[in-house]
């Protein structure tokens, strides 16, 4: 029996989808259902189960050597368990245990929704050969994940590259996380819509205010608009930039509802990547909008889990002049 | 012959200086001169060629496996070159090269001193046995490095770890690097004295206007002082917490003179901590002392070279069900 595949799910707030992944990252076999968000923990499991189910009712399942699975966050990989802050039934759920079980055994590998999106951008995507790279997802979020050495960075938790909660604004303004100034409090697609109508911006007679929206009306020349965009491409570029100074990325990738916004984003953020990022070894750096699409989630999850089959480092012992 | 010793040069502004480390970590011999940082690049080479011919001259020296180097930065450790900001005369200097030439061609190894101190905290001092470690040095400047996943990440380039340069205040005052908001900018000793001073602190008799002078009067309750060592823990708590956020580390190590301040800096670090690092993944964080003193970049350049000489990574091919 070929054992050539392997068996992915995207959890969100919204669906949950299942697929079989094959060896050149083409999706197999797809599943899916609606994650009821707001009912109790068993019944989102129920509709976990209900998408494994779906998938195993076909041959190509026996083919499946490794489950990878990507969750919104905080997960935590270490303990196999999820807390998705948008499904409250779920509070350190033990995910990957209930998995393996509704798989027969499955090897299970468990990581972060921004963590399975850069795995499928290094595979697949705009990092594609790059050896250092952050991938972020900006949306209704900012999440994001790394990859250092050539290899995806997931972190002892899995919940590594979280770019949008880190502080870009020590004073700023108090973050949902618990934080204050984080990335995501001013990148948002929310937050630029929220700051386009505070500064008195107001939406057409379609009555659209997101952040789409307020693109459309950027690219019209509104200057509300595009200041509004300029400033969270501020805050894009200075979290983009602590980031390669911390870890040296060579570049950033993009993608997301906000990214849609196309040149109204990454004109501005290229422009303020030059003012954070200043120090040598950092200039070099580029932005990209992210090639991988709808299901980054799933096919970066399956990345994930090949990815945690072959990680295996072996130190030889020190031998004089091993290097030069 | 046994080749049981590793060779270490640790170069900064004020001085050169050179040693054979054992595998235990103790220095069994040193050399040192004062570094001619205003004098042309040859010059200053000319000092660590006297470093290294007194190093030589012992027995000791035909034990040496590899040389570790730890530069002030910026290095370009994949071109082999530093152009550390307070030796003009040398910028992409190539001192790896001249190293070699000038050690009959031993391995050698270039790494940032925030590095350095790094592997030499992670080898032998606070975070020792700790997988995920960033650890700082907070003096005239403020420098790092990251272990991740057990090893000494040191980026491309060699500088991995610079949290002196991100930016925790986006609307900040301009940085020297051509940042603005950068931590060192708020968190480094003679930023803390200059912010005590304009806000109304003034020295004693003994005219001590020093982080350290500033750091005695906060212990005697003077309020202008304490409040400056408030904002620098604040920033480095921000930096601290996105370099978590960011990577997943369990614990930041600080040394340098500003540290000694003890729990004037300490306390409200710890408090600041908590604001920052809220995510459910960041919260275990812990921050730490140093252990190592002024030999850690010496230390550290020899454990530096010691795991670049082992730093070989073998990834087998896919097997199915290869890890649970």
């Amino acid at each position: 029996m070929h054992t050539d595949l392997v068996a992915a799910l995207d959890i969100g707030g919204t669906k949950i989808a299942g697929a079989l992944v094959d060896g050149g990252g083409n999706i197999r076999l797809r599943a899916r259902r609606p994650t009821p968000a707001q009912d109790d923990g068993e019944t989102v499991m129920g509709a976990v189960a209900a998408v494994l189910a779906e998938l195993s009712e076909s041959p190509l399942w026996a083919r499946a050597s490794a489950i990878g699975i990507g969750s919104a966050g905080p997960v935590d990989a270490s303990a196999g368990t999820v807390s998705p802050v948008n499904v409250p039934g779920w509070r350190d759920f033990p995910l990957v245990a209930r998995v393996r079980e509704a798989t027969g055994g499955l090897p299970a590998e468990l990581v972060g929704d921004g963590v399975a999106m850069t795995a499928a951008e290094h595979w697949q995507g705009a990092a594609r050969g790059f050896g250092n790279a952050l991938c972020m997802v900006v949306s209704t979020g900012v999440g994001g994940g790394l990859v250092l050495g050539g290899r995806l960075h997931t972190g002892p938790t899995g919940n590594a590259g979280h770019i949008g909660h880190i502080s870009v604004d020590l004073d700023g303004d108090p973050c949902p996380c618990g934080g204050r100034g984080c990335v995501e409090r001013i990148a948002s697609g929310p937050n630029i819509a929220r700051r386009a109508l505070e500064n008195g911006w107001r939406p057409g007679p379609d009555g659209d205010a997101s952040a789409a929206a307020v693109a459309r009306a950027a690219r019209a020349g509104d200057p509300v608009a595009s200041a509004s965009y300029e400033r969270a491409a501020q805050a894009l570029a200075a979290g983009i930039a602590a980031t390669a100074t911390l870890v040296e990325i060579e570049i950033a990738v993009i993608g997301g509802g906000v990214a849609g916004a196309g040149e109204v984003l990454f004109a501005p953020l290229r422009r303020a990547l030059r003012d954070y990022a200043a120090l040598s070894f950092v200039r070099r750096l580029t932005v990209a909008p992210a090639l991988t699409g709808t299901d980054a989630g799933l096919v970066g999850a399956a990345a994930a889990a090949t990815a945690a089959a072959t990680r295996t480092c072996v130190t030889p012992p020190v031998v004089a002049g091993g290097r030069a």
